[in-house]
């Protein structure tokens, strides 16, 4: 398969490596500033991304609370609290918000994104999850989480009510017409009027239909009930491949499943990227082992127990991992951790500071060698584009708009300037007409 | 109770009269646009308001279809999705969001409200509200609203819970020191661990400590258990009070009932009003005439049955009301609507269009008029300002902080530039000191 010509995607979201924060230059409250924030959602724009990706968890990360202090990302900020402030000053970059449909009701997410989607003038994007983590359900008077079926199920019927919801009105349904009195014309209004086994919502939505029709919808299940509501409901998929091989199976995979499943529009697949950029190979490499010195082991430990959904506490550090039993972790991300600890023989250590650091793909080295590896991702089906996280903020994002930027735009990879008005344009999606969700 | 030299709170919200969208001038599209509303908190801003106001309800507006296309609220934008976005456009002014007790989860409107106060550098303001509406509930799962005493129950211990949430860090517990790698004292780390009838909810918090440490609360409750809550809870209370004296008496008693519940600082007492202001007695007059012609005439007359608890519609609309037999109604409602059809010698189809068109308290006339009612209504003790609705909009609004506010600040009732940082400054309102939550 061959793509020649085809232009990357390209979206960013907040450093996620655990000694980011303490990288010379770095900023260690970056993420919960809202100044910070808006100046990465404009650098991004200059770099002509196509998106700001935010994640989200309904959480404080819990661990002993030794290793807690040492963690960065305990607070943040809600991202579709962030977003809509970060939409008021910027003009064309896409704005993706984490939603759980675990814990939210889809009325009141159904208009959060149409209001984010009018107030960005049609740039909201939706990361459909389902929550997982134990520590969310504390927090939502559960004593444990739904099981992993259930939760997709409420997922799915969850997605086909905001559908029906964002359909609640017609693009020319207000004619306001001040001189007959008339406000909008009864016969463009649409009561979805749902009734299913997880949500009875009558509507219409008290939001006029987003300027997309549909915020675009990225998804990011890996097991099997993921990928398949992901091929269901989804125009983006976001994915941690960590190599080339498996992405372009994947790939195919996906798109297989989106046909089968009716859709008339290929998904756009989007993996995680941890880029850190250098002058020379040598300076990257050295910027990486710098930033894995500064993570700290009983952090790293925590983290690799929270992957595994197992306290791998009581076991020697140094040893070799020990078979895990199955857990409501999160299957696939557990089950990638273990094939990373066997294929490397790692140390329970050793696996705990590359978890911890970052263990998915990464791009070390110079523009032409980061320009490089993400062309040849993408001209051979392996991804669309890449979800970057920066080596340490704001430092990492100036680099990489300033030298990796121009080479991609250099290449014909990425845009001169952003050619459509909605996110949507810009990725190339089409937007759903009008009664998508009727059928 | 005499209070020369205090001075004026000011608080704004769309309009409500039902005929103002189709006043001359108006944009009849104006609440669902970021664009106007963010125009609207600029202006109130250069006005020197204390807050913009957004009502909420988690419905579009149900009535009989015929009826249904000629309002104009029957869309909007989320209001704490438009507040982050305003406060990335303003500097100075409050921002205050309706957000419902009985269809949220308080650890998600904690992060909500909290992410706003930092993302406005202190300016979050939450209107606390019950949801009594049925058509609200059909959008929830419910068949039926919860009933009135369980509402209030929720609601108190759902403010219990955000209290405790926005403690969940210390202003000074992120020491982020990438020296050392503790990026946070654990001993100004709080963890809530909640328990009660309706909610448990773990905690910390994933946001840090709000600017204001707590959110400005704003209540309206005026049943006897909606005045509860607001004595034990709110430090602002928006009311609707027609005449000054039982104003007054409201106001002594809600002081009363906070000083009863231990509250240590006097409530601020914000009524409504609906303000139309001409160079002219006369010409204020002709435009609230004008206004009410604006109403739909079935719309109208509904209204009116509604207020009288007795059907209107076999009448001549344009005879004079006749004797009204007792109902089911508000009986002191019910007076006032017949008491203004006497005194002001009003048909019944001019009656209905002032009742539907705005029926509370009104403030009709040039500045110095506008001026004298708000600055009695203050120093007698009967509110502390008010949370004003201008005629039409955009026109009202400019109208008014062009005539009506260098008129205020001439006399010392508002302020001529913001004195302090945060909306609770500006307010007068104290910062609850650390730990407050827990008593």
């Amino acid at each position: 398969m061959s793509r020649m010509g085809e232009r990357l995607i390209l979206l960013a979201m907040p450093s996620i490596h655990a000694g980011a924060w303490r990288y010379p230059g770095a900023d260690p409250g970056f993420q919960a500033s809202f100044e910070q924030m808006a100046w990465f959602a404009r650098t991004l724009e200059q770099g002509c991304f196509d998106g700001l990706f935010l994640p989200d968890t309904l959480a404080a990360r819990a661990a002993p609370i030794e290793t807690l202090v040492r963690g960065h990302s305990i607070v943040t900020l809600d991202p579709l609290t962030l977003l809509p402030a970060l939409a008021a000053v910027t003009q064309h970059i896409g704005l993706i918000g984490t939603a759980s449909t675990t814990y939210n009701e889809p009325y009141m997410l159904a208009r959060r994104l149409a209001s984010l989607d009018v107030i960005s003038g049609g740039r909201a994007g939706w990361n459909l999850v389902t929550s997982s983590n134990p520590n969310e359900a504390a927090n939502f008077g559960a004593e444990q989480h739904m099981e992993h079926g259930a939760r997709y199920r409420r997922a799915r019927e969850f997605c086909t009510v905001m559908d029906g919801l964002w359909e609640s009105w017609d693009q020319d349904a207000f004619c306001r017409d001040a001189d007959s009195g008339l406000y909008f014309d009864a016969e463009k209004m649409h009561v979805l009027d749902h009734h299913g086994p997880h949500f009875s919502v009558r509507g219409p939505l008290n939001v006029e239909r987003p300027v997309q029709s549909r915020p675009v919808v990225v998804q990011a299940g890996a097991s099997e009930a993921g990928r398949q509501i992901a091929a269901e409901t989804a125009e983006v998929i976001f994915t941690y491949q960590t190599d080339k091989e498996s992405a372009q199976q994947f790939y195919a995979e996906m798109q297989c499943r989106a046909r089968a499943a009716g859709r008339q529009q290929a998904l756009k697949i989007i993996p995680a990227v941890f880029v850190v950029w250098g002058e020379t190979l040598a300076q990257a490499q050295e910027k990486r082992r710098r930033l894995d010195l500064l993570v700290d082991d009983a952090s790293s430990l925590a983290t690799l127990s929270i992957a595994l959904g197992h306290d791998i506490s009581h076991y020697d550090p140094h040893g070799p991992l020990p078979d895990i039993p199955e857990s409501n972790a999160s299957k696939s991300g557990r089950e990638r951790v273990i094939r990373l600890a066997r294929s490397e023989d790692l140390s329970i250590i050793a696996l705990a500071r590359r978890i911890c650091g970052y263990q998915g793909l990464e791009m070390v080295g110079t523009a032409e060698m980061i320009a490089d590896q993400m062309q040849l991702w993408l001209e051979c089906g392996a991804a669309d584009g890449f979800n970057i996280m920066f080596s340490h903020l704001p430092g990492g994002a100036t680099e990489f708009v300033a030298q990796v930027v121009p080479e991609l735009q250099q290449r014909g990879l990425l845009r001169l300037q952003y050619e459509g008005n909605t996110f949507r344009d810009n990725l190339g999606l089409r937007t759903p007409g009008p009664g998508y969700s009727r059928g």
